[in-house]
């Protein structure tokens, strides 16, 4: 990516700016940082929009959104882009014919499912979301979007929680987050 | 609305040209209308939401988005009209201090949230999904809005489903579908 350092710290300050802290949610010693504020507040959304499409414009033939904060950003990113959205849905979510991926959570385990039809061989692909936690969905994401027969551009995330090491699931790719904690 | 049936008569092609019927989805006898091929299609998609805004602004002062599909229609109109964007999430998905509305569905019931303070007393609303059904969800969404202290400008959907009498639940309501069936 060309992205200036500039256009990085701008990003990031404005995230930051408009972020809430809550403690204990969703469970007892997890922060949640909660991107409602930065939404609501209409110029600093779209400065955020505007941001990222300056830092992926020419790059991607189509945004991946994961359901379902990732859709709040892949929708007006993908509009600004001029280009498509595709949504990687939890199971059960899209009709068929779709392709699953099981992957594991802190407890348990989960399936992301896409409709393979919504990307076209070769298309570049950036997948976005919120968060980066333990890499999981994004790492589902992956297998998704390049078992569509798509190639995957990178992924984007307004936060990467560094204790999770969510990177280590994803060896070799470009992982751009705004902010770090 | 000051909409011309021009206007309208486009988005509505535009909707229609871009859908998927799936029958027995997501259950033997329905047929589901997947909106993934418009959201695929840049120029489609962009053109949506461009109608949308031109439908719309100056009318309201936020876009509430029920999850999760009507986010990826929220969060693009509230861009183009440059106001700030909530969400109305599935109970537990929100941090709290959060106002809650249960709700009937067709088997059971289920519970909407919002945050209350993601609006200002007397903001104009609008909330937008990709369908209207059984009016449930949009009745619950309604109730939240006020409750918040908003005022809710209208409900705006894709498509209305006329058999299931949806707006029934929505007396005195400026209901804009754009297709129905």
């Amino acid at each position: 990516m060309s992205t200036t350092p500039e256009l990085d710290r701008e990003l990031a300050e404005l995230i930051q700016n408009n972020l809430r802290e809550i403690p204990d949610f969703p469970e007892p010693g997890v922060l949640f940082r909660d991107i409602t504020p930065l939404l609501a507040n209409g110029p600093a959304f779209a400065k955020l929009i505007d941001g990222l499409a300056e830092k992926y414009r020419g790059k991607v033939d189509a945004i991946a959104g994961l359901e379902s904060r990732g859709f709040i950003l892949a929708a007006p990113l993908a509009i600004a882009l001029g280009v498509g959205m595709l949504t990687i849905r939890k199971a059960g979510k899209l009709p068929g014919p779709v392709l699953g991926v099981d992957y594991e959570l802190e407890y348990g385990s989960a399936r992301m499912e896409i409709r393979p039809d919504s990307v076209k061989e070769g298309d570049r692909v950036l997948i976005i979301d919120d968060v980066l936690a333990t890499g999981g969905t994004a790492a589902a994401a992956i297998e998704l979007v390049e078992a569509s027969g798509a190639e995957v551009e990178g992924i984007c995330v307004l936060m990467e929680l560094l204790a999770l090491k969510g990177r280590d699931k994803l060896p070799g790719r470009e992982v751009a987050a705004l902010l770090s904690f």
